[in-house]
Order: C-alpha cells, then structure tokens, then sequence
C-alpha cells in the first residue's frame, strides 16, 4: 500500500504536488454523479475502518499541542472523540445525499439567429484549503470539493498535522479503491512557512485558496495570495431591535444569538436598540443575559438603564468577542443602526427585530451585508440552516460567493452554444 | 462647474480617491432602476452635447501618440471620430434598456422551521476598471457599472488621458444634473506606475479589478494586486473539424472565425483538422483563406496536404496571433484534439464541426473552457451575441464570472431571511 507520506516523497515541491492534484482533478471532474456518491460512501466506510488509527494519531497531536502549553480552546477544537469522528463521517455520507452541482444547465436562451445559449456548471478546478487546529475540516472540504468535481489541496495547521494525515490518507485509500487518483485529495505535509508562501503564488495552477481560521491566517493568506482568494473572516453581527419590535420575539433572538454557541462566528457581538424601547427591553435583555454569563459594555444611554453595565470603548463596537460579551448602544432610529452596521461590521449578518415591514425592508436594502435576517436568529448563519445542505464556510469577500457556502459554490457556470452553422458576417458564406 | 481636474486636486491621493469613490457608490446602490435608466440616458445626452469637445481632446491624443510613434494599431484604437462617438452613446442608452439585476430574487426557499430564504442580487460595491489605449471603455465601463450599482474608478492608458478626461468630466456632469454623486464615477488621472501599485493594494475599498488590454498588463495587475481580480486574459481559439463535419459549415466557422476581425479575443488562431477528413478539408481551407490573405503554419502532416504551407513552432500553438495567420495541426481522432486544446489552450472559447452528437457531448464535457461552441463560429463569443445586452469583457478567470461579463456578472447574491421570530436552540425560549 501507498501512504500518503510515500506518495508526497515523490513530488519534492509544492507546485509539482499542486500540479499533480490538478491533473487528477481532471478524471474526478468528469465523474457522474453515482460514482462521486459511492466514493463518498467508500471514503466515509474507510474512516470508520481507520477509527482505531486516527483516534491514535489525534492523541499525538492533543499531546503535542498540550505539552507546547496551547490554550485550552485550541486544544479542544483540535481533540477527536469518537463522536466527532462519527459525525464526520455522517457528514460524507450527508454530501452525498446534496444534488449535484455539476452539469447542471442554470440557464438557456435562443437567440434570434437560432443559437441555443445554455449556462452550466462546471467544477472551479484545484481549490486550496488553508485551515489551523481543526482536523474534521480535512474530511468536510474534501468532500464537498471532491462532490463538486474539484481536486482539493488541504493544507491545515503544524498541531493536527498526524491527525490530518491520518484522515487523508484514509479518504485516499478510499480513492484509489474505487480506481481514481487519489492526488485529487492532496494534504500538504510541508508546513514551511516558504511552502506556504509558494503555494500561494501558483496563480497559473490553483482556482481559489479558501482560508478559514483566525484573523492572523487569514490576513496573511490576503496579503501574500496571487491565486484568487475567498476570504472566511470575522462576523461581526448585529441584532437591532427597533421601536416596533415584539420585546419577547426581540428578547428570543438576543439569547439564542448571544449565548447559546459564542465562539461562532454567527453568534451576536453587539445589540443596538431604539432609544423609545431602550427602557422596557434593555433592563429585561441584561437580567436575561446577566443570569445566562454575559458580560455588557454598553453606551452611556444604556448605562442610564442598566447602572451595572460596563462602558464601550470604540474598540468594543469592532470587537469580534467570540465570547459572553455583548456591546451595547442604543440608537435613535433606524439609520442610526444602519449607520453604526456599516461603520463597525463585518459584512457577515446582520439581524433587525421589528414589526414595521417597512422599516425591515429600509434596513435590508441599506446593508450590503452578506445575510440579513428579520425577525430570525443569525446562528441561523449556516450553510446547513439556509438549505445549502452542507458548507465550506461563509465568505466574506463580495465576490463569487458571498455568504454560507456550499457545494454550488465551488463551481461556476460557462457557456454552451449549440448552432448549425450560424456566422457573425454575411462575407463568410461560401461562394 | 466643478471640472474632474478639479475635484481630483482636492484629493490628493489614491486611497482618498478610491474611499471617495466607494462612499458615492451607496448613493448608486439605492437607485431604482428608472432613475438609473435617467441618468444613463442624461450623460448619453451629455457626451453628445460635449462632442465637440471630445473629439478635439482626442485628437490631441491621438497627435501625442503619431508624434511619439506609436503603432497605427495603437492609434486606431486611440482614435474617436462622429461614428465611434455616437456608437458610445448609443451603448449608453442601450445599457438603460436592460433588466436591472440589483434586486432581483434569484432563489426563495422555505425551510422545514418556516424561515423564508431569499438570495437576492447587490452591487459588488467598488469596480476599477484597468485598460489602455481605447477611451470608449471609459463611458462603456461606467455604464455598465453604474447599471449595476457600482461606483467605478476608471484607470485608462496614458495615451488616451485627454480623452478620458473630456468622456468622465461629460459623464460626471450628467450624474450631477441628477442630483447624484459625480465621485462615483472617478477617473483616476494620476498614471503613475507607484499609484497604480498603491491602488492594486487597496483590498479593504476596492471589491474588484478588472484589468482589458494587452498580455502586460493583465500580467502586472494580476501579479501586483491584493485586489480581487477577474482577468480578461487572451483567447487562444481552436476550431476542431471532426471526421463527421459538413464540410461546408466547418469551412464557414472557419473564414468567419479567422479572417472577419482577426485582432480579437474570439478570433480563431489554431485550426485541428481529423486526418480522416483532412485530404478534403484542408486543401478547400487552405485556399479559401489564402485568398483571403491569411497565412498558414502547420504540422507535417498538415503539410504534406498543403505544401505552400510554412511549418509550425510550438510557439505557434500557443499564440495569439491577433493577425491573419493561423495555426494547424492534423490530430487522429477527437482525444487528441482536446488534449491539444486542454495543453495549448487558454480557456477562453473551443469550437467544434461535427455531425455527431456524441462526439459534441464529449469535446463540451471534456473541455473546461469558457465557451464551447458546437458548429456555431467562436466570433459570437460576445456579451451581445450571447444575450447579455452588452458587455466589460470576457473572463479567463474561473471565478465569480467565466466567459462574457455583463451588468449581472457585476452583482453578487446575498442572503435575506424572514422569520416570525424562529432560534436555533430551544434553551433560548423565555421562560
């Protein structure tokens, strides 16, 4: 058997290894919809054959990181139990469940000279996935890549790196047993930084470099990428509770955005209120979230309401918390809130709480962010919540895809024209 | 009046211009379509009623470049005269009668908890538009970007300065008389090569470059810009005539494609001819284009059928001619066709001849180029002809937009979702 380390021993660079999981993207890209749904299936059975194995080399890896004196939430986002091994092996066989992306005719035109125009959707090519301490996002990315026709290049943090390779190599076990080029699933085991840096200049080779991590990773990815990149960044969200909310719909929103799984990135960081609600709703909202562990840093205003909450520096209105902290201001209409969103946010989600249909198609239509929710929770953020069924993550970057993404969006549409012979001049016929 | 020299002195740097630029574009972005439509057809009114002084700009232009011996190409690109002025105003009214794409509800779905799921189209936000020598990209970029509710900063060629001066100020004039933001069409004047760099930096304000012109500068901008880029890179356009051709339709595709306006991106530079065909085919081709002025370079095989043929380079196979030579090559069967084209290629439009539906189905699925035409000639590889009304270019890049761009290409789909108060976890209930 082939390892995974023997066949990276072969390829000594990082563009002949990129080149060689683009070339066997090309089979993988020509595959019908039955043969991806069964390797998903074999990749997902493989996993579960090598649970002893991984499980193994995620120990290493937890030990690793824990005797380099990680922090505590790293070590727990890069720890494997068998119930997160299980879910993602439920995650392949889910992806395989979606429709499939590829071939799909989105459109189609006759032009008046008797052209059929048709979009379709083709796979983007080689995707390059640039990750830190997460080892299941090894197995998720290579899914839904694989599902949308695309050689993926997973290159993930120095912590998870034996766990990443003991789930790759899996997933290209799986491969090769179904007679396809496992390069097509290509982890990256040269952590160098130079590596990195090289990789991401193959402009003539890789489609897209998707980062997914902290700030620190995906400001470096930005600023050092030639290839196309779709930035996965902070959500900085919102919750605007305006004069004529439902107080306890408003109230709903607030917890479940604020409290119930903080360290996402669709969890709420601040709440602005209308100045003529602000004395109902904010002395309930902060004995709500008080007794629930959440911190408030609020505006002077709100502060003459609730005398215990802490002051708001301009720092707290930009701060992605990922925390029981919540920043608090209260506003004096709607453009007020507009205003503060445009100026502070992320461009992630934004969430109004309002009964004037009016005002929530005001505050819509003003905000470019990538979701808007009225009258809904933004932990509904998600590729799986919006019926995207699974996600690579939420872009951030007004291009391509912007918001949750799923498998669609790791195509792109081109065009096919069918005709009879049609000419653009008259001079072209034949004598 | 404010003229556009004027109101670029007062600010005095690239990241002021751009941040200007931006702030303006929200103004567009609110539009409805009937005041766009207005003001599209005021600076068509606009470049009419400042003709005069239009074309006497470009004809100091055009005198610059004849003294500092530019090429007649250049310079015929440079060169505006009553025609090519009124073709620009017509573009401008015709943009004004296509379907608006900002908010346009592409998708609804409603999930099993109710939530309704909408993905609506926005303006990207900032557009620089990056070209050379043409200054009819300036009024037909600004268009189809304030079409789509952009802002656009507008970086032409040195060139054609006096031009582009003379079409923004007319443009911008037009977007003041309708009370609108005339900073949100910005010509940016300062050709430096450090400014240029410095806008190419500026990923926190400019959402997309789209750089249209020769190989150089496609190349700079992609290597220098931490800006999102879609490139409109060469079109290396193969015609492959299959064993089952017509003969007759494959000879029409072929004089239309090479020989109508060879200086184009969708003009045809490699010609692949099935050997079983070939003994019929090429010597009618070789004759039909050779009294047409077109010169032949091709294999040896191609020469054994066509003696007065020159022989082909490699480097023959991957030019862009953009000229009346063509390249050409015998191939034994569909395969080697596509792996010529998957090789030489540049992914920008592929045609085949054939008969055979099959055999079309399989040159379409193989290829991953923008645009694959079957029996239909690679000149129709245009916005227009396609049915996107008009056009900034055509795509090379596998993201966002592959293939013709129009007004849609220049939105991207966001996420609103209504609720009745819907959370994702039920501890989130107020007791």
């Amino acid at each position: 058997m082939t390892t995974v380390a023997d066949s990276v021993s072969t390829a000594n660079n990082i563009r002949d290894i990129a080149l060689a999981c683009r070339d066997a993207g090309t089979a993988i890209a020509a595959l019908p919809t039955s043969a991806k749904r069964a390797a998903l299936d074999a990749m997902a059975a493989a996993l579960d054959a090598q649970a002893e194995a991984i499980l193994a080399a995620n120990a290493h890896d937890v030990a690793g990181a824990t005797a380099k004196g990680q922090t505590a939430a790293l070590v727990d986002r890069l720890r494997l139990d068998r119930a997160r091994l299980d879910a993602m092996i439920a995650g392949l066989r889910y992806v395989a469940t979606l429709p499939d992306p590829v071939g799909q005719i989105t459109r189609r035109d006759v032009r008046p000279n008797g052209l059929i125009v048709e979009r379709e959707r083709i796979p983007l090519g080689l995707v390059a996935m640039i990750y830190e301490a997460r080892p299941n996002v090894t197995a998720d990315a290579a899914a839904l890549c694989f599902y949308a026709g695309n050689a993926v290049l997973l290159r993930g943090g120095s912590e998870a790196i034996q766990s990443n390779r003991a789930i790759a190599g899996a997933l290209r076990d799986a491969l090769r047993g179904a007679g396809l080029p496992e390069a097509a699933i290509t982890l990256v085991e040269d952590l160098r930084h130079e590596t990195m840096m090289t990789l991401l200049q193959l402009n003539d080779i890789v489609d897209l470099a998707i980062p997914r991590g902290g700030p620190g990773l995906i400001r470096f990815v930005a600023e050092h990428a030639r290839v196309p990149v779709i930035k996965h960044y902070q959500g900085v969200c919102h919750l605007y509770v305006d004069a004529s909310a439902d107080i306890d719909l408003a109230l709903r929103l607030l917890i479940d955005g604020k409290t119930t799984r903080p360290a996402v990135c669709n969890a709420l960081e601040t709440l602005l209120v209308h100045a003529a609600i602000a004395p109902v709703f904010l002395p309930r909202a902060a004995a709500e979230l008080t007794q629930r562990g959440v911190q408030l840093r609020g505006c002077e205003r709100s502060r003459a309401l609730v005398p215990a909450m802490q002051k708001a520096s301009e720092d707290d209105y930009a701060a992605e918390y990922l925390d029981l902290i919540l920043a608090v201001r209260i506003v004096d209409n709607p453009d007020e809130a507009i205003a503060h969103i445009r100026r502070y946010g992320s461009d992630h989600t934004e969430v109004i709480a309002t009964r004037d249909e009016t005002i929530a198609a005001r505050f819509v239509h003003a905000l470019r962010s990538a979701v808007v929710m009225v009258n809904a929770s933004s932990r509904f953020s998600d590729g799986g919540e919006l019926g995207l069924g699974a996600e690579i993550g939420i872009s951030t970057t007004r291009l391509h895809a912007y918001g949750p993404m799923g498998a669609e969006a790791l195509t792109i549409e081109r065009f096919v024209v069918r005709g009879e012979g049609q000419v653009r001049h008259a001079s072209s016929m034949l004598s």
